[in-house]
């Protein structure tokens, strides 16, 4: 039982929360936080408000206070923050634990007909606010994990049809008898669903090629108030702008994912691995540039600046670049030694030994950082993760007005310097994704109101730079103004009137990517 | 001055239609055809209808009868007989000639006040009825050719902002002397647009990994009725639904795309190919689904069907397997090696001598083929060809069963059997995109209601089997039918709402992908 382990205020699981000393003795390498962490308060003890739902006892429905307290907010620094003061203000009234499609749309009729908000809800480990509500009306969120079956599979053609609410660990667990593996492998991989990666197009294992999961779709069903939309599963089509498009990326808005036809892969048989240091971050990304043009496609090629490379042990401080190759079928040593050699002619230094472990090593620390995210909350530390993308002709210069200006920021906020670290999580052809993190110290009660401010100011330069307000994090609430700057307004108009069409009672996720937050 | 030699009634330049002798050479070998060709009429002969627009004389527009002729439609079979048969009751009442984004704007609005339809014109190589009009209103045919120049080269990101009017030769001309090249290279390539290739979501030169035009596009500008649409350039993001993957597909009904960024490849410095000879088209399947599933991306990989190979001169009667790689870095010759063995273990026979020679030759019949269909519909025959795409599972019985009834429609319409030849044009790890070529004795005069008997025929198959109705030749107006079955019922409703909102005069393309035909 997953869902009995989760934590209802914090990232994950309960039992891999930092402990109270870890939690103190990671704050003490930023002068001027508390020396104790702030105590993780008890759902009973906090005052919820009173459902204002009162739904046909036919529907799976209820108010269960600490499922209500689990479902108020996603995993955000914010959300952390809020729900660790006790803030339950904008809890659901009603959480709904559909087992069926069918639930699903009794929900949606219902919901529609009482004018009451669905918030769907996979895993619930949105970063940008998107799934929570912050309007007036009575809210629902329908947690879809319920829906977790792998209900097909064609071995033939590589692809599975999978229930949107099945999460990372449950649909691999059910694909490995077949030797067949979806490898989506975000790091929210084992609380996030399959039908919340399409919502949000989330960003995989695969640092180039298949990045986002809309690469691996086949066809999609998805329940709108209108109607179930199915498309058809066809490996590739020219008819028309693709359906399953609209809904890629939609969030929740213009419908509930129900299903989806995944293109799959054989399990690897073969994995290499290594890492290579630069002297600077301008020889390194020429490097990576290069590789990201070779045509070679790695399957990991993760650049860390020097502040992500000391924080993670990966270097005493030079960038460092970890290159991964994996297939089921051809040799992977000559492709490692393809891209080292690029590397090398960029001025890269391939380190002895790093050979077949950096990936893994990379990879265990990866799945910590959220832990360790909430442990420094509790020390009052301000924390951000932001992520995006742009052309080559213009990385260097995100990366050094991003580290100047965030960091400018930090200091007017918080009086003190933090950190403003950066790696590469992705990269293509014609550009980078840059993801950046932000560490800093915060005064205990102003935490949000800081994060805001720092927040504010990152998606100020983004905008300005014209780089993405989000790469695969997704825009939810926390993402509005800088998607609402982005997004060319005719293709507003466009959404707009296709969510009026496909939602006219407004029932799906309202504040989302069109409409008042 | 490409326009001069333009044919204005069948595919390409007038300088390499088939000449008479030749078109009777190939007729003679389908029993029960005419001795000579039908005559080319001359345009001067031909009565025009009146043209029904006055625009104002600030409009770069034309009434001239050579270019209305010359846009009364696309280079479907259909459209070919019936210019062949002095049918241009259909013509535009005037031809518009933008020079700039700002002709297409202002155009734009004069339509949507004096209530006449715009059909955006690329290179008009539509074979899908996508550049006709089939109402009563007064139409304007909005030819881009105009807007074709390279206005920005990004040699960093390996991009191009070009203008979407551009043919195929004359943006390559200008990215040739950066050492960069768009490698798209549809069989239209010489007499089809950027734009148009956007437009109709283009397949192109890829026979796997990036076989659309879609995945080349970091950004487009589009002139919608209500505005322009611009998004940003980005390498990859996930902020929201993607506004390009609505306007890729959009033939013409929500925008015209006037500029975009597009993805550029270094020009490929080796390049090597093979063919690989199969018993049968189970065993050829098998190959080519393998190779499809290896992570290799070969840059060709089509598969001639017995009929296929025999008519190209490939073989005299087995499956053969077009292989080809290139690249600008690594070495080529181990990779085709990989992707022969792998051909090797399901059956296939590598050609002696074939290598290095095999993609050349099928290329120059490849662009051949449709001067070749406008000899044969000059000798009534009846030519039809249409592609799809379907999972591997049912690519076997997809191709029996498409053979078996598109057969026997042919017997049923022409009294004869025909030609039921069929390729693989592009494959993917779940499925491959097959490629139908049909080739029946007509009857003078019948030639277009056979036509359509035979397409009604393939369309009814490939929606029963669940088929796209279109790979990379669109919907158009031919199309819809089938595209009307396979598209899901929520996103018709989406995307009539988009339309309604974008073009609320109802000004572009009337008739393709929404609306009544």
């Amino acid at each position: 039982m997953i869902a009995a382990e989760r934590s209802w205020w914090g990232w994950g699981t309960t039992d891999r929360a930092l402990p109270d000393d870890e939690c103190a003795a990671l704050a003490a390498m930023i002068p001027g936080l508390p020396d104790r962490p702030r105590p993780v308060p008890r759902v009973a003890d906090l005052e919820l408000p009173a459902p204002r739902v009162g739904p046909p006892s036919t529907l799976p429905l209820t108010t269960d206070p600490a499922d209500r307290a689990a479902h108020t907010y996603g995993k955000a620094y914010r959300d952390v923050v809020r729900a660790l003061s006790g803030d339950l203000r904008g809890a659901p009234d009603a959480v709904a634990h559909p087992a069926t499609e069918d639930d699903v749309v009794r929900l949606l009729d219902w919901a529609a007909s009482a004018g009451t908000v669905v918030v769907p809800f996979g895993g619930g480990s949105s970063v940008v606010g998107g799934v929570e509500y912050r309007g007036d009306r009575p809210w629902v969120s329908m947690d879809l994990t319920g829906l977790d079956r792998v209900l097909e599979i064609d071995p033939v053609s590589r692809a599975a049809r999978i229930q949107g609410g099945a999460l990372g660990p449950v649909l691999e667990a059910q694909l490995r008898p077949h030797g067949l593996t979806l490898r989506h492998f975000p790091q929210s991989f084992e609380f996030s669903t399959l039908g919340g990666w399409l919502a949000t197009r989330a960003g995989g294992h695969y640092a180039t090629l298949h990045t986002h999961i809309d690469d691996l779709v086949e066809s999609m069903r998805v329940v709108t108030p209108i109607g179930v939309s199915e498309s058809w599963r066809l490996p590739g089509s020219g008819a028309g702008p693709s359906p399953d498009r609209l809904f890629l990326g939609s969030e929740g808005t213009l419908g509930v994912i129900t299903e989806a036809w995944m293109r799959l892969q054989d399990r690897p048989r073969s994995k290499a691995s290594a890492s290579v240091t630069f002297a600077d971050m301008t020889a390194a990304t020429a490097a990576v540039r290069a590789i990201a043009q070779s045509g070679l496609h790695p399957a990991n090629c993760r650049l860390l600046d020097p502040g992500e490379a000391a924080m993670s042990g990966a270097s005493a401080g030079s960038p460092v670049l970890v290159l991964g190759v994996e297939s089921a079928v051809h040799p992977v040593e000559s492709r490692l030694a393809e891209l080292t050699a690029l590397a090398q002619d960029a001025g890269g230094t391939v380190e002895e030994g790093s050979r077949g472990s950096a990936a893994d090593t990379w990879r265990s620390a990866f799945l910590r950082m959220p832990y360790v995210r909430d442990g420094m909350a509790r020390m009052s530390a301000v924390v951000e993760t932001f992520e995006t993308a742009c052309t080559w002709d213009r990385a260097e210069e995100l990366y050094a007005t991003v580290r100047a200006e965030v960091g400018a920021a930090v200091r007017e906020v918080t009086g003190a310097d933090g950190l403003v670290n950066c790696r590469f999580t992705h990269v293509y052809p014609d550009g980078p994704a840059p993801y950046f993190t932000v560490i800093a110290a915060g005064r205990p009660g102003s935490e949000v109101a800081m994060w805001d401010e720092v927040k504010t100011a990152s998606t100020e330069v983004l905008g300005r730079l014209r780089a993405t307000i989000t790469h695969h994090h997704a825009v939810g609430r926390d993402h509005r103004p800088g998607y609402d700057r982005q997004r060319p307004e005719p293709f507003a108009v466009a959404l707009r009137a296709a969510k009026a069409a496909l939602d006219p009672a407004e029932v799906l996720n309202p504040g989302v990517l069109v409409g008042p937050v």
